[in-house]
């Protein structure tokens, strides 16, 4: 049975000591005191730790159940469901024209980074409300927020997100569904979608699907396609449900993992919908559930990372096996602690610096959506832009492998079910291939994003590696950051200019070494958070501040980051350099 | 659901023309001629892909069921199972005298390989009976030996490895089984074991057991343990079986993977057994078990890693999604296949430039051992000893990556069980883990064989490499492997080097660097395997022998591994060269 704490105080540290939250300029971080993000993520633990975490074990072994065609949730989702509700955890950012809280989307993030770490496939449930959410609010006519947006919030009412079809998931310009244009307005909607998650079950009492459709006249592939707002059960005007709507579920898929989440195949016949956004740019209106599932996406890789990681270092302590190779440490045992092992110590560290690396990133790209949102700004737009693919990519494929590496350290009892580890790493997988596979991720980074605006962005972003690197000129003890993060810095522009010299002549040049172009900038964006923190805790060791071990910890930890992760950029940047024809050498029928 | 075809040109080629086993001076390989293995593999082939694979997923879903204290295999595992009796395939390499065929281990690592690849969990109850039999083959009296070998050859009777129990794994030393001896020699075993693959089941008539145990005046730790043989039913002195010798099922665990295999806790209470090997000394003993078993289990990690990769390049051939960058490819199709994406192919190039690469080491390393059990080679004996953490750490830590690589390929399907891509990665999974998990191979690998005999065995191994650099002096051809080659080798040797400095001063600085070692030292390893390729295949085609495409394609994934892989080499030394200090900076209780 595995258990998580929420990591209260390394979020502290973030917002109020890395990102100083409420000296920032956005409208509404002036309220993100001390006390009051304190107050928020510890009463989110309280929640997590007391009612989610308990339930993720028996989500697994339970799972959903299709049943005369109503989906059942695992025993007590919906307590746990109606605790959240309760709560208004489910409200955070919202809007508060809609009965939202209006929270900065930072505090929606460390508040969710604490839900899908006790429990995934649960927060799932809100977490795809929260996107079909934003995709209405931002598209959808008055009448239709005013409608259904209330309930959404309130997550009466859940919302999912329609794309894939069995023979189409990346290239959407495939997609069949058809949606016939109706005299009131309204179409009507038909068709089969697959991999719908929280598609259908018994926690809300309706659910509003966002789905993709061709209307008539739209032309071929994706520029046909718009997305309509497609309820479970007819709305009336006064807001009471109404009669179904011929939504059904063709069934619950069997999955490797994130059982507690209904994973539906949904069948579309002749259902009312309603236009979101423009007709024929529905891919437009669907980006925005995309990009905000995406970074959701990238904060589960290292969420569920962090639950496994917690329950290994417990193992590490407790477990004794063998003796410290300097000298017995635990004289009164049999056995010293795993612990002890360096090679132990090295899975932990490449969890941790991982971790916290990697929720520093998320943090400060939730901060620049703020930005974007509260303040208009544009570069911050741009940054984020780039950032996301990557924050998706690296975070979900790292995130894996660090609960690969937790469930490493159990030995046999990690391959054992009854122990839990499994299950995070099971869970952990489906985080590298749903919202746009790993490797479309890539593709979104180097052929898109990279060169988006003539380059802008990501000049912007070596400016402001270059920036933090020149802000510690002279600072000895900071040299093992900016030493690595220039170094870091230095090959990813090689690679970026080797995209610029071989990418127009032959784009596989480019697209080769695309992957391996993502986890660089990946790493890049992780030393650079490590530098932002190391400055931070020096900076209240300097100041004298409390918990001198906790500092000194967060700067050991980077420093470890630094010398052991880092030099993975020399490798990605030798494979990008090998260019397009090692890979691209065999003919098809040649594998 | 997926299928499987054995790779037979692929091993003929390692057979033949890598290794040219029929012109070795090992005793028994001049009956290795192409006609021959050719044949063996074929057959092989066929109940692997007509009997074996059809039943792997089914052996997922439908796992092992412990009724009234007996354990069930799923349904068809019994009658596969009499297929592999009768066709002689548990017999392969297995002394004559017994009832075996004799052939060569290297040709029961090819024929094994087919079955791992089409079956793992079912060729479990063989392999490990196998790995018994060698421990009573080379431990046993000749009373043993004919009473138990016989039947064990044949596979009427399986055989099992009991080490594990709940409070220890990797240390031995704590373990609490006792054995009470008795006046006729025997002993009586009492005690739990955990983790017991094969532990029971119906497949056989009997099982034997083989139980480490501590018996009376053998002193704490692991020097006072002795390895038993525990049948499950006692034999009589006729042969035939007697009665129930107390040994029984506490249950089968629920684990991730491996389902058709029963992975058992098995309760001796007051069970008779008689001794292998020296009193107090079964350490020994067991590990002419564990090293079978430890090349056996790097084997597992890229035959599932194979079956993983046969079936993603289906599905890329298959899978119509996007359009490739440099223009359409399939017109007449709505989307061209994803085998045109350069991020598929490079995906699918790092699975099939690995599992070449491990399938060349493994018959060289199976070479080594029939060189030592056929001629009494000491060198080889030392250098296989050397290669058997890398062979298994290297390539099971590998091969789960491979078979995780080969789902994604599946997109969203990957995730879905119904697909089987999932089986491969959670089946693979526990092969990073039993035996040793990895990181107790590295530990061995740099503990003990690294320096073992003065460093004469790691110092061969350098001179191999440099000879077989050296042999292709000013064949320009050759150069993308020899160059990489030699960088790769010597950055191992700077690494080794590392070690020797500082580890005598601080043992945690060389295994900080363990993992790390034993990943560049599998590097280095599959870099000379390519370049023995390499040699091979130009040398066919410039004899104008037939198959032009297929050593053309031999070639074009070595150049791959040479460019896309070796570049780790130098990113393993950096962190291994950063030494104990960020690995262990932590105190226990920051993390």
């Amino acid at each position: 049975m595995t258990s998580y704490i929420a990591p209260r105080k390394d979020m502290q540290f973030l917002l109020q000591e890395v990102l100083q939250a409420p000296r920032s300029d956005i409208p509404g971080y002036g309220d993100l005191d001390e006390g009051f993000t304190a107050a928020v993520l510890d009463e989110a633990g309280k929640v997590a730790e007391e009612v989610l975490a308990p339930l993720n074990a028996l989500g697994d072994s339970e799972g959903c159940v299709l049943e005369n065609g109503v989906v059942r949730t695992p025993k007590g989702f919906d307590a746990a469901f109606r605790a959240m509700k309760e709560g208004g955890w489910t409200a955070l950012d919202c809007d508060p024209e809609y009965g939202g809280q209006g929270l900065p989307y930072l505090m929606q993030s460390a508040v969710g980074e604490i839900f899908v770490s006790a429990n995934m496939a649960f927060n799932m449930y809100q977490g795809l409300t929260h996107g079909a959410y934003s995709a209405i609010h931002t598209h959808g006519t008055d009448a239709l927020k005013a409608k259904y947006l209330p309930k959404m919030v309130s997550c009466d009412w859940t919302g999912t997100m329609n794309l894939t079809e069995p023979h189409c998931g990346t290239d959407l310009g495939l997609l069949r569904t058809k949606a016939e244009p109706q005299e009131d307005g309204s179409y009507l909607i038909t068709g089969q979608k697959i991999f719908i998650s929280a598609g259908d079950h018994d926690l809300a009492e309706n659910i509003i699907h966002l789905v993709l459709a061709k209307a008539p006249g739209g032309g071929e592939g994706t520029k046909g396609i718009s997305l309509f707002l497609v309820p479970k059960i007819l709305v009336n005007e006064d807001g009471t449900l109404g009669a179904p709507n011929n939504v059904s579920v063709g069934k619950i898929e069997e999955k490797m993992g994130i059982h507690g989440n209904a994973t539906c195949v949904m069948n579309y016949d002749g259902s009312k919908g309603w236009l979101l956004g423009e007709l024929h740019k529905g891919m437009r209106a669907m980006f925005t559930m995309m990009n905000e599932a995406r970074l959701g996406v990238g904060l589960q890789g290292y969420a569920v990372a962090e639950a496994a990681y917690q329950n290994a270092v417990i193992y590490a302590r407790d477990r004794l096996q063998g003796r410290a190779v300097t000298g017995v440490e635990n004289p009164s045992g049999p056995a010293d602690p795993l612990i002890v092992h360096p090679d132990i110590r090295r899975m932990l560290m490449d969890q941790k610096s991982f971790i916290e690396g990697a929720r520093a990133l998320t943090f400060w790209g939730a901060s620049l959506i703020d930005r974007v949102h509260r303040l208009g700004d544009q570069e911050a737009d741009g940054l984020i832009g780039l950032l996301t693919p990557v924050i998706k990519g690296f975070q979900t494929d790292k995130g894996f492998e660090s609960a690969v590496q937790a469930q490493q350290i159990f030995g046999g009892h990690g391959y054992i079910e009854e122990q839990g580890m499994s299950q995070f790493a099971r869970d952990a997988r489906i985080a590298m291939i749903y919202e746009g596979a790993n490797g479309v991720q890539a593709l979104d980074l180097v052929g898109r994003k990279l060169a988006a605006d003539g380059g802008k962005h990501v000049m912007a972003f070596f400016e402001l590696v270059k920036a933090e690197c020149k802000a510690h000129d002279g600072d000895e003890r900071m040299k093992p950051f900016t030493e690595a993060l220039k170094a870091g810095s230095k090959q990813l522009q090689a690679a970026a200019m080797y995209f610029m010299q071989n990418g127009m002549k032959n784009p596989n040049a480019a697209l080769a070494g695309s992957t391996d172009f993502l986890h660089l900038t990946g790493h890049v964006c992780l030393g650079l958070m490590w530098t932002k923190m190391a400055k931070a805790a020096y900076a209240a060791l300097d100041a004298g501040a409390g918990d001198q071990a906790f500092y000194e910890t967060k700067i050991a930890t980077g420093r470890y980051y630094m010398a052991r992760q880092m030099p993975a950029c020399a490798m990605h940047l030798a494979r990008i350099e090998s260019g397009a024809d090692p890979v691209m050498a065999l003919a098809a029928e040649a594998f």
